[in-house]
């Protein structure tokens, strides 16, 4: 690596992108990257061009010889990388739109992570990731693969179990969403804030929050269960307080995402209001993205325009790039990331993907042991870690009954019968994306 | 034991006793009974009274040497017995009423043993247990505490977790249930049937069926998801069908409880129409059972009448006469029970009570190992078993938070609040059994 | 299986074979063996014939309509067999002789199973074990192995992890042995001794010992640790005396073989001293085996000659039999077998081999899962399994580091240095039989 | 501890103390010590003094407000202690020469942490951690124990298996000496050396090295398998070569301490010889402490004398002060100490003590999960495990039959008879200090 990093980014027409190349912009000096690729397919060309000509313009301005390349040529663009990110999606926002809309007319809340909708996001994102992975052993055996594709959990166990490479870390921003909003909740600078992080993806609990390395869990329970304030969540999910004494008996911070599980008929009357009114949260997030990409395309624009913090993948590049600088830079420092569980919880199979706490080496990601997480936790995370290993299957085999077999045993949906009629739609909805079940 | 075996029946006036004594003439060449103690409450008297009477009749009918003792004194019963069973119904059935009935008001199924129902089963039950379990380590420290009464995987933890009494079985009728109905549909005779069951009580499986030893799960698995076939089940539960897609996906028999997880939309439906028309299952019972004492206290009848079939206990004094047995003979026999799982199931904590196939043995049922469940079964027997383990620590310890947490975790309660709702009321409801939470 | 079963026993020339006969004669009624392959290779023809010639007159004068068939091509004979016995010895006693002496040379003891010896055996065997398997998958797919080939424990290892075939079993007599042992110390039948074995291949413990049901573990400690009582042992291992307070403390039954490594300066003084006079056990075998053929020569002999239980493998040929007889019969009775753990012992890898009280069913062996082994036990159990794994790589891999490293950590062996010495004789003095190494 | 840290450290008259002194000035800045108490008991006293005076000498050679303590009084010093390190010898060196000389009579290798010598080494130390535990409970409950007296992970094992006392951590220099010496061997500076630590104290295995993050395992194995070098030791050990090959295929990186248990013979040997020549390692280092006391008590000495590193106790003290400075700066660093396992080795008991790799917290050290060890090394590591444990046991309960249980099983001693010779002369010679025996 001593002529510089070359990073290559599947799926670069994102509008995430410009937060990612600030980032680079951020750390150049501990993390000199040369080459930045920008990758898209056909259908994306146009996003390309628009993100590839705003990130060009920021580096100018930064005055940096970071050289960005845009293709369409995914394996010209793997060659010899030292890290190559994945941030597509198949089938656009409209599939994720489907996703949400399909799931409602059954009663059921879409989720597109660990809900029917993230079912099928994992179907149409498994084969194309492990296809990415055929490419990766071909092109540049010894780079780093760093998913930020959702279901980031379900796509880390499948690569973990249908190919070899071992070489990949599932990223997500919820727990660094976390972490800085309880500092702003507490009103500290979140390098004073440490948690404990521990569970799979999306399904993440803080088992304990430090402040200035003192314990401070029951004090922010307290917090977060008092009137007047948040219970602590995210631009894209809805803040629900919880039930205070349920949150003190379970003695960890559920993530944002919880709420779909332990809250589950207020989320999905949530779901319908909005359904109806402003649109699903895929439905809203096009009209932000068309806003985005109008600023994206304005030439004196040269740095990441504020207005992407509402798209809701706020820390998500910041936390790549973290986890990038990290590895290269050997920096033995803790983030959360999803990897081989490998004995750190104990009621979940040492060779499943977890998300937890790391250090993070030149060697990747090593979990920091817990023991196992609290009793009232390990049935939800075991629901889903199953619906996770029974979607992968799916996404590889493309078996009807196993993708039905996933669908039922999902926590949000409520019978085998609903679960295949949600799936028949579905499949029937996004086959275009699904060449593995015809 | 020279003298002949001394069994205790705490709960004796039930109105399954007789089918109990009848297992015991049957069996009197190979298991000796000479001491029958009935044992119950002020409040069960009169019960206690009509079934003793019948119990004497059918001994002497019988001609056999077996004294049977009524009384409402537990202590005096417990005194140097071999085998103490417990089959009581802490509030009588008319608790069992509301168990089911308030959930429903909520949009919550109540079931009786591992939904919300089951938890204030469990919260009126368990001190009970472990009570008589403090006069048997005084008494009859030598005997073996076989336990029917419900929810009997939860009533198991809590003794492995909140006593050192490890002389306990816990004991259903739903594996011998299963069996004896799978023999039907087969049309063969039950002892050609084996099956390997492991889970948890009322959340059973059924991992493999064998017809004269030969595998027979995919051709049964046909059979129950073809057009004219019952898909297996009990007198207490409504013979919904299965996905046939769904169950040959599953790789596993679910038990006839697994609809109120698998069809959860369904069995609401069929629990509230009951509701509205014939009753719930409790208030059916309390018919049956009045008719059933009736029946009983005729001074002719000198044998269990045909009519206890209904009642929906079929074969749980069986299972306790063979399980008996086969502790007093040493048979080494299997026999599915819940017992400590010491590794038997791979996911579930080593010291956690299972349900599952074992050798029984003098020294107690010794569970056979099988590796681990089938990972799409995983999730939902987890979460069970986190709901015993907090309900039961809910049930030691009297406290709120904690019981709420057990009510949220379960999954048929599709929110923390509405638990709270529910937990509220129940607890308002039951307060007179609940000695523990006041 | 209803023209009656086909048993192919590999190395049928041996001297054992008389006594598999007389099992099978015995059986018949449960167990209609009608056909009985017994296959050696040319260098053994000659015995072949004379045991062939002993078991079909054996057969005959029983008067059962078993056919014999005697041949050098195994593969005919593997066409459509029920069960396949193996109890080869590749290289004859010749190269026991070998893994006996050369040790003894550098001041280590042998022990052709767990030793040094046994590491050769195992680089022997095990390749020839995996070519069977080949044929088996694909002449007689459903038929079950059963090994009585040593080291057993090592060569179960092997194919569960170096093959796909799971239908294997590794059989040995000491478990057997030890229960017939106790038996005629205490003066019972052995129908009335049961005893919780776990373990590895000799290095089984008894957990505990019962007689008729009742805990007898204590008592029988007390005897074998006073004065006059032999401590239980077999043919071929001295009866040296266990220190009483060590016996007491370990909580366990040791098995004869277990004397190698509680009493290592003891045993070496005792092969040294038989290997100066009487010769090594393969020696003195060699010498009883060439009085049984002349026995078996002798044509007016129709039934197994009593000296053939002075040849060390008492009850093998019964352990095999009863083995076959429940897997057949599908009798869900209780035996010591080699199989898969599953879980059964909790610090040996569910995936490794282990020797267990299994029930036998029509699907294999199951086994009873006991927690985990005494503290004070693991240590060797573990140390005995790595020895087992890293030598069954080196069995298929050829690999000279891997097999030094099996030696090295062997618990016998008291250094690297010397291992390496043993390591390169034993190699010169077999490498006719260990094609994997040049 | 805004007023300053308070330190305890019991066995203060300890050669050693000037080099922790030492570390406390370095490290004045990042870990303001205040109060430093130096406690003994009264035969230690005139070593205390001594000791004492010059600790002063070096604080206030250095301007430092640090307050010394001298005491022979434990609980007035563990009053409010922010951290109490224990480096007392029960019995001083007299004590150890026994250990180390009465085995070799018996042709054992005494080994004063994890052979016979260790074993008693651990008999009289648990029982005094214990108690110092008691008063720690009731004068200083939130303060840690950093334990340096051998045998480390006996002590900590018994730590947590016999008190409720979480905060302890088992300090061994073996880790940081490997480290180091690798540096020095590669001529590079230690901190771009990391290691993968894992395993037991004095049973610890290089998993993986780095040098400024790339993997360096096999050019290290290379190299100390080459003719010229050493093969890593300490000052304390001789400098035995391992074979090549051996050493290649364990794939890991043994500590010097390894030599006794994969070089056996040879180690007795040297042992032997040196027991005839210069002495044991006690009666050598009774030698070196009076020339080090005679050092100390020069008036006009106020630092630490080179002389001590030949004591062999190099970077214990650092490791001491760091371990101390990383908990109280919450540095989150990684460090190999002895603490609960948790799941980081799998083949190890989750409530165990092992020696690993840990992220140094506030809230104590983190494991970081390895999986597991590899396979050739768990067989040794699970028998110096089993031994601690009932060894721990033994000097908990004074039993006799568990000592000699725990000297049996010791890889090093090759019979129960020898052991139970062994066992019987140390408890004579030690019973001074074995009160539990009597």
């Amino acid at each position: 690596m001593t002529k510089g990093i070359k990073i290559v980014t599947i799926g670069g027409g994102s509008s995430y992108t410009p937060e990612l190349v600030e980032g680079f912009i951020k750390r150049y000096e501990s993390l000199p990257v040369s080459e930045l690729w920008l990758v898209d397919i056909p259908e994306g060309e146009e996003k390309l061009n628009i993100v590839g000509g705003l990130a060009k313009r920021m580096i100018k301005e930064a005055g940096l010889p970071i050289k960005v390349h845009l293709t369409l040529n995914r394996r010209e663009a793997l060659k010899d990388a030292d890290f190559v990110t994945t941030q597509f999606r198949v089938g656009l926002l409209e599939a994720r739109a489907k996703d949400e809309r399909i799931p409602l007319k059954y009663g059921v809340i879409g989720q597109e992570t660990n809900g029917p909708g993230g079912l099928f996001k994992g179907l149409r994102t498994i084969p194309v990731i492990l296809d990415i992975i055929r490419d990766m052993e071909e092109l540049c055996p010894n780079a780093w693969l760093i998913n930020f594709t959702n279901p980031a959990g379900m796509v880390t166990e499948a690569v973990l179990r249908y190919s070899n490479w071992r070489k990949v870390i599932g990223l997500c921003n919820v727990p660094v969403g976390m972490k800085m909003g309880i500092a702003a909740q507490l009103g500290v600078e979140p390098e004073r804030v440490h948690i404990d992080f521990a569970g799979l993806n999306h399904m993440i609990y803080g088992l304990d929050i430090y402040l200035d390395g003192e314990l401070y869990t029951d004090k922010y329970i307290n917090l977060i269960t008092s009137e007047d304030e948040s219970s602590g969540t995210m631009q894209n999910i809805v803040d629900l307080k919880w039930e205070p004494e349920f949150i003190k008996a379970l003695k960890a911070i559920p993530c944002p995402y919880h709420r779909y599980y332990y809250k589950t008929d207020e989320m999905f009357d949530e779901e319908m209001k909005a359904a109806e009114t402003v649109g699903t949260r895929a439905e809203v997030v096009q009209k932000l993205e068309k806003e985005l990409f109008e600023l994206y395309q304005d030439e004196s624009l040269t740095i990441k325009p504020p207005q992407l913090e509402k798209r809701g993948g706020a820390y998500y590049s910041d936390a790549a790039c973290n986890l990038i600088d990290s590895i290269y830079n050997d920096r033995k420092d803790i983030q959360p990331v999803n990897t081989m569980n490998n004995g750190a919880i104990a009621s979940i199979p040492n060779d499943s993907a977890v998300e937890i706490n790391c250090v993070i080496t030149k060697d990747g990601p090593k979990p920091i042991a817990i023991g196992d997480l609290p009793v009232a936790t390990r049935g939800l995370v075991q629901q889903i870690k199953s619906f996770e290993r029974v979607a992968a299957e799916a996404a590889v085999t493309g078996d009807y009954q196993t993708a039905l077999l996933a669908m039922t045993i999902n926590p949000l949906v409520p019978s085998d019968t609903i679960a295949k009629e949600i799936l028949d739609e579905m499949l029937e909805a996004h086959k275009e994306h699904l060449p593995q079940f015809n």
